[in-house]
Formats: structure tokens, C-alpha cells, sequence
């Protein structure tokens, strides 16, 4: 099934990959269209000492190939100005700028000033304007924009330029001063708290008093005079708090901006995000200085954000949304509720308000030109942004737009099926692990639900979960092991370690581009947004709607398919998939080289493995078997044994029982390999605890309870991961395991016979560490194949082989192989040896680990390429030097962990075995493997 | 100081010795002498075909460098012949034979029958007897001899070739009838008990039967006419018992000894000794038929066995024992107390029976003759078995004898003052193993010694334990963490198990050469032999002496150096090294490349450590320092602290504590290098637990018991082996390694200024498994000494070094050795998690582990070359690329081990730590090392 290239070029790609995390390496790919990160593959395509790009008046000094050194709105910004589309001018001031910054004690380049002076005259001549010019002064905006996305992370100024003189040019320019001074204060607020320091609560208090001595409920009731006189009393505010008043001179406040879009690169929340998403520090921010465009110059004004296909549903019409006469962060931040840009989707939702297409024809005839155009140009669908500006279009942003699960296939699918992209394309569109979304629980449609209340439906999936009111809160129950529904009224950059902690997110405000339903698609997690009714308590800790009153801790499910909020738990049931999720994965099956298998224990997990497309189950564990009701007891009087004898006439009770599972299991895999994993677990684990459950097991079974608690002191352990178990006990106890190859044996024969397949089962030896333990209960696998193979006369193929889940089987795997016919690398195990840390023990310090960037991710999750990673190469290296034709591959969580999985196509695996619910998701990360590999042996 | 060649080839190197058990390289080494195993080093020196050497008459066609072929028995009675030596002319059937028998389902060579026909004949034309005559008939005994000595685990048969007709030839031939008849039955009881499986049990029977019958009280009142009407009884019970009558052909009698002695070789016993000894089971025995004499033929007949030094002290002095009109068992077997040989040692004794220089004067003469050209000649000390027939003496064995490690000391260093051996020869003489006898404590001479009995003494040392009846018991209580002292009337092979469980040996018969002697001597157990004034019940588990009744776990002392056994328990003392050690470990201390350092926490163990030669602290584990009662308050005081603050407060009281430890350290090692490690363990291994000890602790220090066990519940792990220490306490509470390095730092300064030696410690941070790990603490350790530094004005250097304990440390050695100053390998962790077994837990499994040879050895005492061991020089390898003069020991307990010792020589390690009583072994062993790599290297 792999294709097969000497191990160690395997692992020389391995190393030339390793500069790059390789989540970093994901999001890298995942954030720019194919096309534009091949452009981009020549790294920093920046000339020496060239610090700043312009753009605008229908070219751009830059392109969205170079988003490494431009950041990704300032590389898509000069490509839409060498479109030729409607983009204010301005420049962007390189992300070399603020590695150069970090790297020399916040110093910038010297080149750098004149560079932005030019720059800046270059926007004033195209607008005609200048900056600080008393009678028609330039304004601009100031942005971040890293390489990668980076929502709300860092900061933003606009109205930038705007003093005491230029707010009268303004006023007088523009007609409107109440327009002007209401910009000059927002400027002031936006400012001082970005870049002096001082809080936009002053400027909130301030406004609130002014608000009530003259008695008007709404920011619209102030008049020009009213901002003309806060803006006096603002600026006294800062005056008085940084005992310098608010600078007047345009150029002071232009640097004081950049140095704080700079500053921001490396502030607590945007720190926290590049850890969560391993966006490396090093990468840094870029700075876009733009002419302003106001979309709050009245009526004819408007701003809005749109998606050029649903984000959420992946349908092929435009969305978005827009605000009359205001400025962009109105519609992000979901203060006021939005309006419907097309016709169609305004009707669809019933809204009263009147669409963009209705509002403003002109302009929106021209957005759909530009939309249809950018998504053919960049072949994705788009993210946009937009400010109408007195009639007059422009574009703020276009990006390839985060969406669902359920939309990238859809896009994936109809984009390939437009010929926009091939097939190969749309297999590398998809986040395999987004996948999860579709293939979470969703609530049982026989299920009563007790609807509470509805929001709009941010993000698919649903989940039921305690309620917490406070991201704090949500870690800590998530630590302890509890499912939360994190309630907020709107979620901000502040929450995101809460809502990464959550089963799922509600919020009481915001829409379907708020931060809470973006952040919630982005991670795949349910959530309901704007879900009015609902009154939050913060403090008190509780939730009201409609008169019930909810606490900390009560239960409540969020259907983020729909928007429902339900009390209580509610039963849920396993999705249905798309058609376009068959076709895509269908595509990802034709070019993948990796098998892949489920991890199955049961007859139900079996299932579930066929029918997401496991090629067969690559780990059945049978202790699991062992903890069922009837057979506990069967299995406890073996422990209890005093001799062989004993041993084997309590095995012999239990032989049927296990017997009729694999019976069962080879029945549902119909003639797929299945995998069997001998007894692994400490016998002590199937022995009662404490002297209650000990008195009562010991009645159950009609034994001694004195006998009962003494085996159990005797087997227990300080370790018990490194402790007597695995083939440890198989080698003590060589009944068990002959029992167990019996009943395997006995069932492949029977399963054999109902379905006339034949059935070749891989019997698995657990903690093999060397040679010598596999050769002894080999032995026994095969007395008991012979056995069988005498008493029914029946053919029997079968194979035996070895989990490789120590350091020493890695190394020893030349030895190992000689006897083993199979190798299935048990990367939990092989984890917690390789870095000496017990899982069961790691939250009190793997938190802080990745926390404080000591692993760059949670080893457990995504296999450490570096150390147990170089085991596995080892270990496959040398199993097949001996045994070329060995069958190897992994059975740990890692399988289904897109980056493990890419791994595990590096290094020649046959095969990736996972929960039968991420088998989707390893069949597409394998596809996409097979993908890199291919480009990368191209390149 | 350890000499740098590359890693591979120490690597190849280590591979190509592989083939050998570790342990049977080293037994082999020490079998033979050093010429003779450089002769025999060609391997197999047997030509095709040629199954049978002979030897006799003054020639021989083997030698003494064909052990290999001719085990070690032949291949010395070949060269005693060449050296013209009185030997009975024989033959011996070569190993090669008993493989071939093995492997070819227990059938003989072709060749072989007509080979053994001319040997016996060559022998009867040299002796003029001829086999099976009735005139003058040949007999034979037919003796095992491996290539390794073994002693008494394999069967001999005496006086082979008497029947009927041949035994009334002896009769007359010798002209004593009784002779002849006590021969008859002697060969009828061996025979039928080791060929026929007739026990000897049947025969005492018949024996005691007569005996009581005719009222006779000692085997000697019996005439000739009783042994005769017995053999007649021997026969007839032979018939009864095997239905087939006791066979009278001799060649029919040959050809089953032979049989006998190869299927021997497969025996419990020797299967158990080989395992013990780790000799391959490939190796296989010869077989020795030689010509009998007799020294049971009368008063100027006798048999003894000498040695050319005393085996005990090494004194140069003839050493043995010898019994008049005796056979060759009977001295060994311990049952007749046997006589001197010298006047002067029968004067020493206080002997009133005559020695061998009184009573046979020339045979005396003679054997004063050849035991100085045969140890002249193997230049060694020799183990000696010669009988004297009517007068003439003829040699039966010489060997490398058997040594206490006083005498094997005593032995090398005079053998070299003598010019025998050259000094490095010495070095290779002893086994370094065997110092741990020397220093090993002896009973305290202020101690009150209630002496209940005397024997002899058998074995040095002295030791202490319970008391016990059976080999099994023995083993038991071990496991059981006892410590034991094994009492038996005399010990067989069967108490091996036994003997090697137990502290020490005593046994109520036989002499200084008795089994229990020689076996203790071996294994270095104090044995005291031959206490007959002790009555031993073994069914009743009681002992008793003088009146006084001990009963089964009862404590009692031996005195093996003084033969003495003492009541209860007594004090012991550290032990005197005598002159001859000093400068045999000062010949080793000039070749050895490898440092040898100790293990070191306490200022006791530091003295130990200087007095036995270390070279520096090669760990010093700073958590025992913990534990003492006046700081273990404020550790957990520190460890209940809910912040840094009160952390600190606490760590501020261990602080002045912590600092005199390591300024006493640092003095008493008086400028050589001290490597302290940062506190590893668990934090819950200062916390108590039980309710009654946390009320107990809660109260003494004045803290909530809710909280203390609310933390110690907290802190319980899993898999504590696993979980939250080392580096990770060091990341997560700064403060500790803080004060750890302040204290390690402020005591460097003031010891220097007490000594004038400037002092570098060596700060190891342990548990690393990332090099981020090990920055974040290297940063806090650098700016405690920068602290210190700026306090203090004094110059400070020191290193930063960490453990590579850990699989991943070693694979990540490169990283880790851009940051860290010195690797110190922690061989017992990286055992635990290489082999994934927690030492804590492993005696469930590990003992049914080596005693099925799935591990050659507990890999806990000795490295295990392959799985750690590849990791090891993996972390050199790697480590050292990156810092060519990285500084590179190993601190586990393998570092007092001999072959782990020669693994760190190959693997081109710095220096190997040990607890301070195992330096002396190190020593050694890094001296043989070089010696064997200088040796390898030449060839």
C-alpha cells in the first residue's frame, strides 16, 4: 500500500521540513491560495533596504505572492491594486521592518523614514490631498497584518491626521462637522488607547456623563457641538493622565501608530494566539498605512464585509453584510445589527431592512463584478471587505475566507467542479481536521428539546455541556475533566483559551462574522451567536430567559446547526455526510499511499469503521472485551488463581464469550485484516479497590475477601505503565494468551464458514521489548493455531506480530523482525517512554510546557517527529531491512492526527489505524501526504 | 582522561565481541591462564574427523590451549603429559562430540567407535593391561570436562571395566581381595546411579541392612567376603529395579559412562550452573577415560588435592589436604576429615595425624617438584588432584585454582614481584568483582561476639540475617527483601539457588574445599564450614549448639574470616585494604583511560568515596539532604505554599542548611570535581501519608491537615516514575532551583576560601527531555552565580550539565549539548524507560525474565549493551559533535559494575560514578578495559 523509498531519504525530508513547526507548516499552507504560496516559495522576496511597498492608482510595488514579507492584507491589497480594483492608496512597511525592530532594540531601520515620507507623499498626490494640510488633509489608517491571519490580535488606528486644524478641513470638506468631530473623538478614544495608553473607559465615562446631563439616550442624539466639546474634554482626560497633552502633529501620531501596530506583535493576546495556532514570533507583523474612505459620510456611505460563497453552507451566492453610514469595525465588532447586501438574502431572512443591492445599486453592481472577479483570480472563495464612500465602492481587504468544514468541502467540490482548481487542488483545500466538524454527534431528531431560546447558527455541530460564564472557569472544569458550554455575552480575543476549552460556545450578542462564531468555526466547535433573549449575569453567575433562571454547573446543549439553546443534556446521533464529502474523499482515496484502519473494539466501533471506510481494523483491544458484567467475574477468579490449573478452568469460562466477539468482528469486517491485540493492561486494573467494593465482589463471587484484597496489594504497583503487564503476562500466565489465540483462532474458522471469506487475523503481542518474549508467546499463539487447525480441519492463515511501543523494540526492531510478521508502532506508549512522562500524570506540568513553548504541542496529540519520531524511523528502518516485505504501521491516537498522519507517510508506514471517527480525516491527511510529497519531489 | 577514538568504531568494536555473553567472556577469561588462552585463541583446534586425543607415557596430542576442544580437564592432562608428568595414560573424547551428539538426536560421530577402541588400546599397551581381560584387566575412569570448570554438576564414573571375571584379576592382581570387592561395589553404586538410574539410595539401604545384620558399626569392619555377598545384592537390586541384569561387558559399561557423562550436560544441574555462569549451552563437555590408580590400594596409597598458594590468603605456601588409602571423592566429598600435606602447615593446624611429608616422604618429594614446574610453567596458582599409588604418585589435575579476592590480589602482585607475570598481567588477574569481598564490613572488634560455635573459615567476610533451612526458603525471603543466612548440614548443587540468596553460609560438615567452601568463596559469601558442634533439624527448622535451640528466623552472625558463628546481630566495620590491593589498583590506576568518580551525598560518603580513590562526585543527590528531620518541615512548608512568595519563605530556612552541605562537601573533596544534581524526586515523597502520620506532621507544623492531605492528594501520581520531577519541579517552581544553585554557589566560594582551592561545581539538571527544558533552568542557575558573583566579589567558575536519562535526551543529545557543559548518563532511569520497567515493579516478572534467559541479566546490575547501550553512544556521538569536549560520564548503579564498566571504556565515556565502596571495582575494571581494547587492538 506505501510506497516504498529507502527510510533514511525519508528522514533526510523529515529534517530539511523540520526549520517549520509543523502546525505552522499547515496553516501556512492553508492561509494563501496554492498559487500564491508557490510564488512565494522564493522566502523574502524583499530588495536590501527597501522597507516599504506602495500601493494604489492602479498599480502596486508589491503582490499577493509576497505575503511573507507584506503580511496578508498588505500583499492582497497590492494585488488588487494591480487588478486595477478600487483600493484607497497607501503602503505597506514590511514585516522585515518589525523583525528588524525586535532584533535591534526597537530601533527601526534608517532608511525607513524617508522611505515612508515618500510614500506618503506618493497617496497624497494620487488623492490630492496632504498630510497635516490645513485645508485638505490626507487621513489614513494604520493596520497590522502578519503573514498569517491574525483576527482582533493586534491593533488598528483610524482617522489618523486629524488634529485641532484638520478637523475644521475636514468639516468644511466634507459638509459635515458633526461627521468630522465625530471622527476626530473616535480617533482620539482609538489612539489613546492604542498607542498613549490610556483606556477607552475614560473616553466611555466621559461620554456616558455628557450623555446624561444632556439627557439623550443615543450617541446619534449628539450634535456637532456636543463631539466638538468632548473632544475638548478628551483631550483634557489625556492631558491629565499622561501629563502630555494628545499629540497634535500628524507625524508624531503616524509613528506613534506604527510603533504600536509593532508594539502589538508581541502583546499577551496576540502571543497567546501564534501559540495556539504555532504561528512563529519570528514571522512578525507587517504595517499598512491607507488613504481613510469614510462609509459613515452619511447616507450614500456604508461599510460592510462579504463572503463570496457561505462560509458556513459553502452555497455558491454571495454573503455578507453591511452598515449604513458607519465605519468598518462597527460590523465585526456586532454592535449594531447588520443589514443583507443582495436581494435574495434579504428575503431569505426576513429582514426589513432594506439590502445593498437595494440601498446602494451602483455600488453593489460593482461588488459583484469585483467579487466574481477576485474569486476567479484567486481561485478560492473570498473574504472581503468594503466602505462605500458617498456612493463611491472600495475595497478594504479580499482573503481566502474561513469557513466551515462542511463549506470548504462544498467549495472544494463545486470549485473543482467549475474547473477553477483540479481535483488534486480541492483534496488540499480541506483541513483534514476540520472533518471532525462533520462527523461530531448532532442532537437525535427523536430527542425532546427543550428550546430555551435561539441565536443564529455561528458554527455547525452540537454539544451539551455544564455552564460556565468566564474562559477561566472553562479551563479549570476542563482540567478536571468536566464538558463546559461557555455563555458569554459577546467573546473577545481575551476568551479564546475558554472557548478552546469548551464543548461549545453561546453568545447573547454579535452575528455570524462576530468574533465568537469566527473563532468557533475555526475550531470547529458548536456555537450559537446573538442569542438575544437571553440575559446574562456575569457576576451572579447566571443566565435568565424567559423568566428560568440557569446557574454555574447546570446543564444546557447548544445546537449550532440551528441556533437552538436547550436545557439539559439531550441524546444525540452520529451525522450523515455529504455527497460532496464522498466525492472528496473519494478523490483523497485515489491519490493517498497510506492504508488506513480504525481502532475497534467493539461489534458497534467495528461498524462505525466500515462505514466511514477503514480498510480494516489495525487494533482491537480485548481487555475492553474483558470488563463486560458477565465476564468480569470470570476473569477475576483467574487473577485469583493459585495455579495453571485454576487458571485455565476460569479462562475456559470466558473462551466462548470472546470467541463469539471475534466471530462478530470478523463477520462486520467481512474479510478486511483485523488486528488483534493480545491481554495488555495490570491484572490489578481488573480487581475491585477499596474494602466496600472488595467486600462486595468477593460476595458476588463466593470468595474470600481477605484473599481478594491481598492479590490486589500484591499486583498493585508504583508504575503501573511500566509495570506487569503487556506480554509480561502472557509470558507469567502463557494460559491467557492461549486462550485468547484460541478463540481467535476458533472464530476466524467459524466467521470464515458464515461468510465465505476467508479471514486472516493478525494476532498482536503487546510491550515486546526484546526478541526472546515474542519467540515464547509465539510459541503459544502457534500451539494453539495448530490445535485448531486439528480439531476443525479447517485452513488457517494467520499472521503474528508485535506492537512496538518501547524505545528498546525501536532499536532492537532488526531482532524483533526476524520473528515478528507485522509491526503496529504503539506511539502513546512509545511517547510516554521516549519523553519519560506519564500521560495519565501529565496535566500538572504538559499545560505549562506547551504553554510556555517548552513542546511546541502536546506530544500526545501529534507525534514529536524529532525524538519518537526518529524510534518509529528507526524501528521501520531496521524491521525491514530484515524482513523487507514487513507489514508496519501505528495504532496510537496519533493516526488520526493530520500532522502524525503526513508522518507516517514520510516514513513509509503501510498503514494509519485511528477511532473510526477520524478514519475520514486520516484518509484526507494521507491524500494530502501523498500530495506534498509529490510537489515537493517535483520542486 | 578517557582516551578519544571515534564512536563508530568503539561501536563496531562492541559489536564484533557481541557473540559472547558479557559474563561468560569474563568466566573464560579467568578460567585459563593467560598463555594458554592466547594459544588457544585459534578457536576450534581439532582436525576434521579426529574425535579422540590421547595422552600417557609422556606425550600427549593435545595441550593446554585446546580447552575449546578438550575442556579444561584434557586439555591440562595433555600438557602434564608433554611436560612428562606422572599422568595414568587416557584419552579424551572432544566437545566437539557432545555438539554433534546434540545435534544429531544423541547419536556419535561415525568415526568415533573405532577411535575410542585404539585410544583404550594405546592406553593398555602403555599400562601392558588390556580392557575387559581377565587376567590383568584396564580400568578406567570416565570423567566430565567442560571448557569452563564446573564443579561437581556433572557425573563421574570410577573403576570402569570390573565385572565379575575382571574383579577376582584385581583381587589377585593386587593381592587384596577386599580392595578389590569394596572397588566392585563402589562401580557397581556409581554406575547404576548415574548411567543406570539406580539411585545410591538402594545400595546404603543393602548396605545398612548388612551392616545391622552382622552388627558391624563402620564400613571398615566389613571383610572381603561381605563386599562380595553385596555386590551380589548390589546386582540382583539392579536387576529387580531395571529388569535387566547390571552389565558385565566393559565395553557395554564404556560406551553407557560416556553416554551418561554427554547426557549430563543437559542436566538440571548443569543447565542451572551454566545459567548462573552464563556458559553457552553450545559450549558442551569433553570426556576424560583414563587409566585408574588407586588410592584406597592400602596405607602407601592415597589421594589429595593441593594448591600451589593458599587459595585464601594467596600466601606462597603449598595448601591442601590429602587422606591415606582413599579415594579421589572422598577428600572432596568432605565426609573423612582429611590430613596436611606439610609438616609445617600440620604444625599450624595443630594436627596430630601425620602429613603426607611424614607419612609418603617421596611421593611428597615428588609432588614438591611438580606443583613449583607447574606453576612455573601457567605461571598461576594451581589447583592440584594427584593420587598416590603404593607409593608412586601419579597427577590427575592441575588447574587454575580458585582464590579468595585477598588471595587473588595477594597471588597477581607476588606472581609479578616474582616476574612471572608482568604487571599488567597482574591487573588482568583479578576479578573485579570479587574486590566487593575486601569491602565487604567485617564484624565491629568492639562488638560483644556471643560465639555459640566454631567452624571454618570457609569464606571472608561476615554477615548477618535470618536464619534458614532450604535453598527455597532462601529464595523466598530474598524476594521478599530479607536478608538470610542459608544453614544446611553440607550444601550440594541443588542449594545453589539458595546459596546465592543468602548473606552468608553455614554448614555443620566438610572442610575448606568442601562444595559450600568453594562455591562460597566463588560467589564472595562469608561461609563458615564444617561447625559440627551445631545439630541441624531441617524438617523442624531449628538448629541447635550448646543446649541453646535457634529457630527459623532467628538472627545469627558467620564469621567467615574467622570461622566463627554468632548469636543475633552484630555491628559491623568497614573493612582494611591490605598492601597488595593498594598496588594492584595503583598498576590499574596508570593504564585505565576512564575517570572514576562516586556517588556521594553525605559528608560520610564523600570520606568513603576520597579513602577509596575517587576521582570526584559524580552525583550528588540533593533530595536526601531533604530529608533530614530539621529540614523536612520547611520543605513541606515550601511544599504547601499557594505562591512564590511563600515558597521562597520556606526555601529561605533550607537555604544556610543546604549551603554548609556542600561547603563540608567541597572541603573534603579538596578542589576535584563535584557534580550536585538538582532536586529530582517527586514532591510527594515529602509529604506523609496515611491519615495518622498527616494529623502527626499537620500538628508539628502548626498546618491544616485538611490542606496537607488535600496536597498530597494533589501531588499522588499514577506513575510518580513518570510524572512530576527533575527539571519539570525546577520549571515550575523556579525558586527551588534557585535556591539550590545559591547554595551550591555561595558554598563553592567559601569552601575555596577555607581550602585555598578554588572549587568549579558542576550544577546537573536532570530529567531533560528538550533542550528548552534545560535553557530555562540554565538561565535561573546563571543568574543565581551572577547573584553570588556580585555578593561576594569572588571569582566563581562552575558548568552546567544535565542527565540524559531519557530516551528522547539521548536521540536529542545534539540540541541538548548546544546548552549543557557535561552529559552525565543516568543509566538506571534510561533502563526503566528504554525497557519500559519501572525497577520498583519488576521483581514480579524479572526473576522468571533471567531465569528463562530472555535477558541475559537483571539490565538493572549490569548496562544492557544493545537497547541502552545504543542509546548511550547515540548521546555521546551526537553530544559530542556538537561540543567536541562535552564531558561525559554515567552515574547509575552500572557504573560500579565490571562489564558495564568495559561498555563505558568502549563508549569512550570520561569517567563512570559509583557508590564510594564500588570504586575500587571500577577501577579495576576501567583497567582491564584498556588492557583488553590494547590487546584487541594488537591482534
Amino acid at each position: 500500500m506505501a510506497k516504498r523509498s529507502s527510510v533514511k531519504s525519508a528522514s533526510k525530508k523529515a529534517k530539511s521540513r523540520k526549520s517549520l513547526p509543523k502546525k505552522a507548516r499547515r496553516s501556512a499552507a492553508k492561509a494563501a491560495p496554492r498559487k500564491g504560496q508557490a510564488k512565494a516559495s522564493g522566502k523574502n522576496a524583499g530588495k536590501a533596504g527597501k522597507w516599504v511597498y506602495a500601493f494604489g492608482g492602479g498599480k502596486a510595488e508589491g503582490r499577493s505572492g509576497m505575503k511573507d514579507l507584506l503580511g496578508g492584507k498588505g500583499a492582497n491589497l497590492a494585488e488588487m491594486a494591480n487588478l486595477g480594483l478600487p483600493v484607497p492608496p497607501g503602503f505597506t512597511i514590511t514585516t522585515g521592518v518589525c523583525t528588524y525592530y525586535y532584533a535591534n532594540s526597537n530601533k527601526y531601520p534608517k532608511e525607513l523614514k524617508a522611505q515612508v515620507e515618500a510614500a506618503l507623499a506618493r497617496v497624497g498626490k494620487i488623492t490630492g490631498k496632504a498630510f497635516g494640510d490645513a485645508k485638505n488633509p490626507l487621513l489614513v489608517s494604520v493596520r497590522s497584518g502578519a503573514r498569517a491571519s491574525m483576527p482582533g490580535m493586534m491593533d488598528t488606528v483610524l482617522n489618523l491626521g486629524l488634529n485641532d486644524r484638520t478637523v475644521e478641513a475636514l468639516a468644511a470638506k466634507s459638509g459635515d462637522r458633526r461627521f468630522a468631530y465625530d471622527s476626530y473623538r473616535r480617533f482620539i478614544t482609538m489612539y489613546s488607547d492604542v498607542v498613549l495608553g490610556v483606556g477607552h473607559d475614560h473616553f466611555e465615562e466621559l461620554l456616558d456623563h455628557h450623555k446624561e446631563q444632556k439627557g439623550y439616550a443615543n450617541d446619534t442624539d449628539l450634535t456637532a457641538d456636543d463631539w466638538a466639546e468632548l473632544v475638548v474634554r478628551y483631550k483634557k482626560r489625556v492631558q491629565d493622565e499622561r501629563g502630555k497633552p494628545f499629540p497634535q502633529d500628524p507625524h508624531e501620531q503616524l509613528w506613534g501608530a506604527i510603533g504600536a501596530v509593532f508594539g502589538s506583535w508581541m502583546n499577551q493576546r496576540a502571543i497567546t494566539y501564534r501559540r495556539l495556532h504555532s504561528i512563529p514570533e519570528s514571522w512578525g507583523t507587517a504595517v499598512n498605512v491607507q488613504a481613510m474612505v469614510f462609509g459613515n459620510m452619511g447616507e450614500t456611505s456604508a461599510t460592510g464585509v462579504a463572503f463570496t460563497r457561505n462560509p458556513s453552507t459553502g452555497e455558491k451566492k454571495l454573503y455578507g453584510e453591511f452598515l449604513i453610514n458607519a465605519q468598518g469595525e462597527d460590523v465585526v465588532a456586532g454592535i449594531r445589527t447588520p443589514q443583507e447586501i443582495s436581494e435574495d438574502a434579504r428575503k431569505e431572512a426576513g429582514s426589513d431592512k432594506p439590502s445593498m443591492e437595494q440601498a446602494l445599486p451602483a455600488a453593489y453592481k460593482e461588488l459583484t463584478r469585483i467579487y466574481n472577479l477576485l474569486e476567479r483570480h484567486y481561485r478560492d472563495m473570498q473574504d472581503l471587505e468594503f466602505t462605500v464612500e458617498q456612493g463611491k465602492l472600495w475595497m478594504l481587504q479580499t482573503r481566502s475566507g474561513k469557513r466551515t468544514a462542511k463549506a470548504a468541502l462544498r467549495i472544494a467540490v463545486e470549485l473543482a467542479s467549475e474547473k477553477l482548481i483540479t481535483k488534486n487542488e480541492a483534496v488540499l483545500r480541506v483541513d483534514p481536521a476540520s472533518l471532525d466538524q462533520l462527523l461530531h454527534p448532532t442532537i437525535d431528531p427523536k430527542a425532546e428539546r427543550k428550546i430555551v431560546a435561539t441565536g443564529l447558527p455561528a458554527s455547525p455541530g452540537a454539544a451539551t455541556g455544564e455552564i460556565v460564564f468566564t474562559a477561566d472557569e472553562a479551563t479549570q472544569l476542563k482540567a478536571d475533566g468536566r464538558k463546559v458550554i461557555l455563555v458569554r455575552v459577546e467573546t473577545s480575543p481575551e476568551d479564546i483559551h475558554g472557548m478552546h476549552a469548551a464543548e461549545g460556545i453561546l453568545t447573547t450578542r454579535g452575528g455570524m462574522t462576530s468574533h465568537a462564531a469566527v473563532v468557533a468555526r475555526g475550531m470547529g466547535k458548536p456555537c450559537v451567536s446573538g442569542a438575544g433573549s437571553i440575559r446574562v449575569d456575569t457576576a451572579g453567575r447566571t443566565m435568565t430567559v424567559a423568566g428560568q433562571q440557569f446557574k454555574q454547573g447546570d446543564y444546557i446543549t447548544v445546537d449550532g446547526s440551528t441556533g437552538q439553546v436547550l436545557a439539559g443534556k439531550v441524546d444525540m446521533v452520529e451525522p450523515q455526510l455529504s455527497g460532496e464529502f464522498a466525492t472528496l474523499i473519494g478523490w483523497a482515496d485515489s491519490v493517498r499511499k497510506l492504508g488506513v484502519r480504525a481502532n475497534a473494539d467493539t461489534p458497534a466501533d467495528a461498524r462505525a469503521a466500515v462505514r466511514f471506510g477503514a480498510e480494516g481494523i489495525g487494533l482491537c483491544r480485548t481487555e475492553h472485551m474483558f470488563f463486560d458484567e458477565e465476564r468480569i467475574q470470570a476473569v477475576r477468579e483467574m487473577i485469583l488463581a493459585n495455579d495453571s490449573e485454576a487458571r485455565r478452568a476460569a479462562l475456559a469460562k470466558i473462551l466462548p464469550m470472546q470467541r463469539g466477539d471475534f466471530v462478530e468482528l470478523f463477520e462486520i469486517m467481512a474479510g478486511r485484516p483485523v488486528t488483534i491485540r493480545l491481554l495488555d493492561p495490570p491484572l490489578h486494573e481488573f480487581l475491585p479497590h477499596g474494602d466496600k467494593e472488595i467486600a462486595e465482589v468477593a460476595a458476588a463471587m463466593g470468595a474470600d475477601p481477605r484473599r481478594l484484597k491481598d492479590r490486589a496489594e500484591e499486583l498493585a504497583e508504583f508504575n503501573p505503565m511500566l509495570g506487569f503487564r503487556g506480554c509480561r503476562i502472557a509470558i507469567a500466565y502463557p494460559e491467557i494468551a492461549e486462550m485468547q489465540a484460541r478463540a481467535i483462532f476458533e472464530a476466524a474458522v467459524e466467521a470464515a464458514k458464515r461468510t465465505g471469506k476467508p479471514v486472516v487475523p493478525e494476532v498482536m503481542v503487546p510491550l515486546i521489548a526484546t526478541k526472546a518474549e515474542l519467540d515464547l508467546v509465539k510459541a503459544r499463539i502457534d500451539d494453539a493455531a495448530k490445535a485448531v487447525k486439528k480439531e476443525t480441519g479447517a485452513k488457517l492463515n494467520y499472521q503474528v506480530g508485535t506492537m512496538i511501543e518501547l524505545p528498546r523494540a525501536s532499536l532492537m526492531a532488526g531482532e524483533i523482525a526476524e520473528s515478528a510478521e507485522f509491526f503496529s508502532f504503539g506511539t502513546n506508549d512509545l511517547t510516554q517512554t521516549t519523553f519519560g512522562i506519564s500521560r495519565d500524570d501529565a496535566a500538572s506540568f504538559l499545560g505549562t510546557y506547551t504553554a510556555r513553548g517548552i513542546l511546541p504541542g502536546d506530544p500526545f496529540v501529534s507525534i514529536d517527529p524529532e525524538g519518537v519520531g526518529e524510534l518509529v524511523r528507526i524501528g521501520v528502518e531496521r524491521g525491514r531491512k530484515v524482513r523487507p516485505k514487513l507489514k508496519v504501521g501505528i495504532c496510537g491516537e496519533h493516526g488520526g492526527d493530520p500532522a502524525s498522519v503526513a508522518f507516517c507517510h514520510r516514513t513509509d508506514l503501510d498503514y494509519v489505524s485511528c477511532s473510526p471517527f477520524r478514519v475520514p480525516i486520516a484518509r484526507l491527511a494521507a491524500a494530502q501526504a501523498a500530495l506534498g510529497e509529490d510537489a515537493a519531489s517535483q520542486a
